[in-house]
């Protein structure tokens, strides 16, 4: 607390992000990253990109980027927006649509940043249960709203809504924004990305950081319609000019051209998670079934804080939420190598 | 405009940067980017961190780089806080310390981003003019203010206040928050550093863009008192999570770390400074005293659209502003290569 700070500051709750701890030899499984590195081909462009030339601003656009994001997507390049992570996407997209007169709506249990920027902005919301089964059921949705949004598949519970339940959505809710947070769409759904050209009010966010192994460098996209990317550009020209680096640029283009390298991460992680799903239900753990790179998971006999603490113990990190209630045994485990799924395995069957 | 805009969005100014030309063969001397690269370690740091780890998220305190800040400027690491460019450092100063009941001062010639923020957080100010000499007068900042925010050198001017004026401001100004925004400060002034032990309402920025060749990576950083620095890391955390990514850690602390190369590329522009002010001076154009590495200069008897775009024809770009009435036949010059100030030389000869 300080007498020199806004003085909403003091009454933020700030988002506290997935331990990045500093120990070697660590299994870390807590905040979905990906078991396999980046594509080769992006390591190449970075060093190629590392030369003179980083005394130079870069392109306040991106446009290299935009234009890959767009190639890939066969959209425009005019509907993509690039931020430095999705976290920077969604931020600028809840000052920049969701700051309205009636309240955004989003899940109860759902990705916890979204409440911390409705206290940075000011935003009204409304917070929206899960079903029984911690599913989203869009119906509920249907109450007035100055904005919708959820991931898809949810996180932390990794449950995935069919694209039908979400163009059905967005033909009720057409006078607000819908935005579909797709961080981890690639390992099991399909992109609402199909749908941007027939709703002006929908926008899908996604990250380079799960599907495309760059977490360390910061990209995140939003794709929608060409209005809605302008208001975005409008305020992130008004917040910094140049959120994305040139090595970023560079890395991300590279990173949407190597499809091969991606489909081959992506098709690891799909085995995995079949894999460490099965061992699991052969413990007795009960497992949502999951759409993303990691599984949420509890099991009747053992509390999660107990499991949590156990498992770190052994040198293995998963993120354990504590709360709500509903969720407070539940465990939420990041996908990763097949020796470190193993590890996670013979780890539980010591505290079992 | 959209209906789907948050309603403020409209409304906004945003910032228009220096133009990014994509043409080749240009002499750019309109963003204030350093002639002479990076250092030859900051490239070797950057390739030795693109690897495998890219898969994983980076520090989201950024250690590495504030102990290396902290290191070269004698000070603790819990004193500095880093951004993605000093742009969104500036950002969040606006939003975590300058949203106050009384309005925030700045000079009415100044960067023109200020404005901006204020319009993008709601923010009152009040514009201070500069003398007729066109420096800060500080003595005018003596009102009542919720803040008080000036570049040294002062930009697009290039003027030096001394560091005994700005302590003498802190010490009449002990209630509201000093900004001293030094993006120039390397190329021929002192640091307010010093003095932020001595004053916990004082808060310097820097930038790797200007003086450490390193505006393509976008870093940025505010030196302060601790609790300062913890409400910025509150609104930082409250907006994005990991703001630098593992690449700009590795490359901005091999910047510091290499102060050889800083002080050659500082020294070149120092001289070449030198040299084309007295050309300028010789061919009748009235320059003012530059601490910066850009001038700020006019002819008296052309106009300074004229010029610009007589410059431009030739292939040499400068900054011209045009607005407001004061300041709208000065052309702010970026310090080139010998051979780029050689050539705009020649260029303005075809002019004059």
């Amino acid at each position: 607390m300080s007498k020199f700070w806004s003085p909403f500051v003091r009454d933020l709750a700030p988002y506290v992000p997935g331990e990045q701890p500093k120990m070697a030899n660590l299994v870390k499984l807590n905040t979905n990253e990906h078991p396999q590195g980046p594509s080769p081909k992006v390591l190449d462009a970075i060093r190629a990109e590392a030369d003179e030339r980083l005394r130079l601003y870069p392109d306040p656009r991106s446009t290299a980027l935009c234009e890959a994001i767009a190639d890939y997507y066969r959209i425009k390049p005019e509907q993509v927006f690039v931020g430095n992570g999705s976290d920077e996407v969604l931020a600028h997209i809840f000052m920049g649509l969701f700051r309205q007169s009636r309240p955004l709506l989003f899940p109860d249990i759902t990705y916890s940043f979204y409440k911390v920027y409705c206290g940075l902005y000011d935003i009204d919301y409304q917070t929206v249960p899960l079903d029984q089964e911690l599913s989203i059921r869009l119906a509920d949705y249907d109450a007035p709203n100055g904005g919708i949004i959820f991931p898809n598949p949810n996180a932390p519970t990794g449950r995935l809504l069919p694209l039908a339940d979400i163009e059905a959505l967005l033909r009720r809710n057409t006078e607000s924004v819908v935005v579909v947070d797709e961080a981890y769409i690639d390992f099991g759904g399909d992109s609402a990305i199909a749908l941007v050209d027939r709703y002006p009010n929908l926008l899908v966010t996604q990250t380079l950081s799960k599907s495309r192994s760059l977490a360390g460098l910061r990209i995140g996209l939003a794709v929608g319609d060409e209005a809605l990317i302008d208001g975005l550009t409008r305020i992130k020209d008004s917040f910094n000019s140049y959120p994305l680096d040139r090595l970023a640029v560079a890395a991300g283009k590279a990173a949407f051209e190597d499809d091969d390298w991606f489909r081959q991460g992506r098709d690891l992680v799909v085995e995995q998670r079949g894999w460490l799903t099965g061992q699991l239900a052969e413990r007795g753990f009960q497992t949502l079934p999951s759409a993303a790179n990691f599984v949420f998971t509890r099991h009747p006999d053992h509390r999660g804080a107990d499991l949590a603490g156990g498992l770190r113990e052994q040198g293995v990190i998963v993120r354990h939420f504590g709360k709500p209630e509903r969720i407070a045994d539940y465990l939420r485990i990041t996908i990763g190598t097949a020796g470190q799924n193993q590890t996670l395995v013979a780890a539980l069957d010591r505290l079992l």
